[in-house]
């Protein structure tokens, strides 16, 4: 950040008022830009025994598995977008079950909420930022392929769950070594 | 958002590449800026049959009742903001127990996480942002001067939890009238 979006001043980093954190603030027109992290909302979608993995079409991570999972958008409630990332990357038909995993990235800002949720049919196909859509049972998981820390935290969270009925919700976080 | 805090020219909105959603966009620098939501963290601190609630010192809801909560910050596990929050709001000491609400707030894009925590001790008392900090019985919390709506949701599914040994984390939303 080097100028103020609102009025287009140079911006400048340090102490604000009643703050104990330092902030980009402006000058001339007094704003404060608070910058927080960033939510990435996907779904475990399953069938029977298996579970659905998409095979990455873009960078990063182009050619490895993960659960379809994207960016929650403004104006979005946190189901409906893990909802509209399932579509948009798998083509998939889902019902939500419930929240399942809940997984900090904090040397880069993001939370990944993942949601357990049902495939309504087999309809499913790969959408622009995949390039395969597959299901696979837990024996068949390609661990050495997982795209991302947040996808196979879940992933092993899923596999070793001994009751699936449970409610849990599975905390994790990852530091950068 | 008026000008590009990059390079500070005057910024676009419409239409990028790959992108459904119209975003604000420099011409200049050629950097997209997208804009996403907010999350909030806090707790639900509980002691013995009472749970411990803030009365605010500062707008908005000045001098209503809320759980300690607050924006997460960069660079922060989920679970650590819940418990900074607490601490800056009531200086509580706690420990968490689990995920208990998720809350979505569409229109002013902010998603609400609240914890589950224990209280380890009754040495709390008002931070900067609090004028009171206390504690009450489930029949007794003041429901006509709670500050928020995701607070009385939160506060709504433990008076009415009949088994809080259960992980369920209750999900819920409100969309502006």
């Amino acid at each position: 950040m080097n100028f103020c979006s609102n009025c287009g001043q140079k911006i400048s980093f340090g102490k604000v008022p009643d703050d104990e954190k330092e902030r980009f603030y402006c000058e001339n027109c007094n704003i404060i830009h608070y910058q927080n992290p960033k939510i990435i909302v996907g779904t475990l979608p399953r069938w029977e025994d298996k579970i659905l993995l998409c095979k990455r079409a873009i960078e990063p991570r182009k050619n490895l598995w993960t659960l379809p999972a994207g960016f929650l958008e403004n104006n979005e409630r946190i189901e409906d977008g893990a909802i509209r990332e399932t579509t948009e990357e798998a083509n998939a038909e889902i019902k939500i079950v419930r929240l399942f995993s809940v997984y900090s990235l904090p040397h880069v800002s993001q939370i990944y909420c993942i949601f357990l949720a049902d495939l309504v049919n087999l309809n499913f196909h790969p959408g622009d930022e995949s390039l395969e859509v597959e299901l696979f049972k837990k024996e068949e998981i390609p661990w050495q392929k997982i795209a991302f820390n947040s996808i196979r935290f879940t992933l092993d969270k899923f596999v070793n769950a001994t009751d699936l009925t449970d409610h849990e919700v599975h905390l994790g976080t990852w530091n950068k070594k």
